[in-house]
Order: structure tokens, then C-alpha cells, then sequence
């Protein structure tokens, strides 16, 4: 059987991106805007014919809400939903419920991008009292010890990669379409993975929000379309370049 | 490890419910008062101190959207879900999209309280050409010819009986405190199968929207509250005579 096709969504705009704060695994909400790319994400799906037949998100509302808004968008809101939380956005540690504009004054150009964009460099971990720890949130009791406290883009590939190789792969194996609904870091991340991009490479590359990205995969997982396709591919270049100058 | 909590949530109004058609399987979506409603639902749960574990919901969006919405305001819409044709509405059959008002008018109150509340009568079914039959449609795919044409609450308790005993009762003897995100009509047949209300009696009660219906369960999984408890008792009560009155 043919390789399903994949589609990965970055969820709409939250109320703190709005707000330019380090969101990390604190659980906001869309604001209205992300609300509206999310059902716009949908249309783009229905309007190219895609139509997914799973979808996995990542334990975090604005990915949940983003995935439920463009499916049913989409008219295919009644699929079967995987959730994980290998799926998050990468943990930001200390930075959580911090202004990035405060964070780039405060420590400066080259600190701050280290934290933002280094492969391997976390953000201090967050102290278990902080009022943006994820400490006592049931969905992550079982992760015990294991859960994080901060983590750099290489720990989240160690912890999604096990993810796509146990839970999508065989999905897409079945020959499934499979939306993955989820964050900027956990879909870099991602991305990394299947396009091969080396560890110093990976610093420049953004992913927008709520514009469905498709790949055509390969029996060896391969993208025959490197990097992807947007299916806004305007809005997404337009978009990327916005994401670049976050904290400016 | 003693039987898990029971929670039934019927959809909030539905833009059909608001303009009294028949809907059964077509899928309709969420008025702004069922927004509310459902949202309201997930307050209930809240303040309740109530904590779904798991949510089982029909292939409908009007249920797909109300557990999502109820979830979202409990801070639990990170719970894993399972969706099943099997907590559908009732299939009305011919009936579907016809306004209640205007059937009642043209087939007379006997006939029209036989399809809406006798156990064992289903209307006539929908044609295969009818603009509101589910022919075509991808969720019901794999039914074949199995797929209904039209149910009558007896058809409705054959087929939810054998989901409950399969996916819910297994996650109750797990412990876990289960939503149940479905419809007035398959909320019945379940209620009728708990309470071992018989084929007579059952046409008599009604199940309001949106307020979340909690039944403890013994081992023997009968309830130990009968008829389950509202969490909200007052506006239960009113909305239920309200439905009771509908085509009038």
C-alpha cells in the first residue's frame, strides 16, 4: 500500500503570542485571530482535497482547538484523535510567561537568540513553585520524574521522533492521510527529521501558523517534495518573515 | 478497583433544534445558544469537581463539538477521545429536515407521537436520493449496507447496548469517570438500558441539553442514584418540559 499523505498544522495565534510572551508548555488559549486561522487552515484542507483520515495533537488546547476548528472546517471532524504529549511545544524552562522583547533587553542579542534558536542550549529549568510550572497538571502525572523542567530543540526530537516512529508511521503506512496538529518547535522538530536538516541548518528555519504544510513521502519516509508544501504558499512566506523578527 | 463515574452530556441547541426540524443524522451544527449551553456544561463539571478521564462521543459534530467546548471550559480537553456511529441520534428516517410543526399538521398527532416516542414504530425510510439521506457520506462508509435508513428507539438500544458493554463499561471497571458526549435519542436508549426503564415508560422522559446527567454505578453496573443526578437540578427540570412540548 502507497504511503499516506502528511500534513502538518502549527496551531493559530495563542493570546500570549499576541502578547509576544514564551508560551512553552503553559496551556493559553487561542486569541480571535488564531480562532479564525484555525478554520481557515480547514478551508485551505477542503479546497486542495485533503482529507484527512487521523489526527494527532499534542496534550495543549491551542493545538486540541486548532485541529478541531480546521477539521471541522474541513467537514472532517468526526475522525479518530490521537493525543500525545511528545506532540507539545518545546518546554521553555525559566523563559515561561516571560515578554521576549524584556528577555532580549535584559540578556542581551546573543543570550536571548542562544535560548530561542540553538540546537542544544536549554533556558535554566523552571522552579517547581514557579506559577508557569506544569507541577500538580494531572495530564503530565505520568510522565513522573520524567517530565521536564526546560528543554532545547534536541530534546524535543528525542522525545518526538520515538513518537512519529511508534504512533504516525504506522498510520501513514496504512495509507492513511494524517493531520498532525501542533506547535513551532515540535513541528521544527519534526521537519528536521524528515527533510534531514543538519543540527546548525535548522536555526533559520520558522514555521507559520495555521497554514497546512503536505508532505509526499516516500516508501523509505523520504519527502519527494523536500521542505513541503504550504497550501497558502503566499501567506506562508509572508508569514515566516513575520515570525523571524519575533522580539524586535 | 470500584466502578468509575458515569457522565451523560446531550448536545447543546442545534441550528435545527432552534428551527424544530428533524434532524437524526444530519449534521447540523451548534447554535450560539448551544455554544453557551455547552460551554455552560463544562462549568458544571468544574465546579462539580467532576474530572472526565476519557470521552466517548458519536460521529456528529453537534456532540463532537459540545464535548470539546464542555471539556475546554472543565480544562480537560487534553482527555483522550473515541468517537463511534453507535452514540448517534436516532435516524429519523424520512423525516429528516422536515419541519415538527408542519409534520404534525399533516399526519396528526397520533401518527406524529407513534415516530416520535413509540419504542418500536421507525418513520419510513429516507430515500437514497434524498438531500438529507447519508448516502455518500465517508463516516458511515464502512456500515455497508448495514448503514440505517431509518431507527426506532428499539433500533437505536440494539446497537448503543453492545458499544456500552464494549468501550465504556471497560473504562468504567478501569476506574475511570467517563463522558458521554452523544444525543436526546441515544442518551434514552443508554438511560433506559441503566435504569431498566421499560418500553412503555421510556416515552415519557426527556433528556435536556447541555446540563452533564452523573450516574454511579455498583458493581453489578446498576445505579445506585436511579435516573442519574443533574448537575444542575433547577434548569433540568424546566428544560425538560420544555422538550416535551416541542411541535406545539
Amino acid at each position: 500500500m502507497a504511503i499516506g499523505t502528511l500534513v502538518l498544522l502549527r496551531h493559530g495565534e495563542s493570546v500570549w503570542n499576541a502578547q509576544n510572551l514564551f508560551t512553552g508548555w503553559v496551556d493559553v488559549a487561542l486569541s480571535e485571530k488564531g480562532v479564525a486561522e484555525a478554520s481557515r487552515g480547514g478551508l485551505l484542507l477542503r479546497e486542495a482535497g485533503i482529507l484527512p483520515d487521523v489526527v494527532h495533537t499534542s496534550l495543549q488546547r491551542r493545538a486540541i482547538t486548532t485541529a478541531h476548528l480546521a477539521l471541522d472546517a474541513a467537514d472532517r471532524v468526526w475522525i479518530p484523535v490521537k493525543r500525545d504529549w511528545r506532540l507539545n511545544e518545546r518546554h521553555y524552562g525559566a523563559l515561561q510567561g516571560k515578554n521576549k522583547k524584556q528577555t532580549l533587553a535584559e540578556f542581551g542579542e546573543e543570550q536571548f537568540m542562544l535560548w530561542r534558536r540553538s540546537y542544544d542550549t536549554p533556558p535554566p529549568p523552571i522552579d517547581p513553585g514557579d506559577e508557569f510550572s506544569q507541577d500538580g497538571d494531572p495530564r503530565y502525572a505520568h510522565l513522573g520524574a520524567a517530565a521536564p523542567r526546560t528543554e532545547c530543540l534536541k530534546d524535543v526530537v528525542a522525545r518526538l521522533v520515538p513518537y512519529w516512529e511508534q504512533e504516525i508511521v504506522p498510520d501513514l503506512r496504512a495509507g492513511k492521510t494524517v493531520l498532525v496538529g501542533a506547535h513551532g518547535n515540535s513541528l521544527r522538530a519534526l521537519v528536521k527529521h524528515l527533510d534531514g536538516i543538519s543540527d546548525g541548518d535548522i536555526a533559520g528555519l520558522n514555521i507559520p501558523t495555521g497554514i497546512p504544510l503536505r508532505y509526499d513521502l516516500d516508501e523509505a519516509l523520504k519527502p519527494t517534495n523536500p521542505g513541503g508544501t504550504y497550501l497558502d504558499p503566499d501567506a506562508a512566506n509572508a508569514a515566516i518573515s513575520a515570525v523571524a523578527n519575533q522580539g524586535r
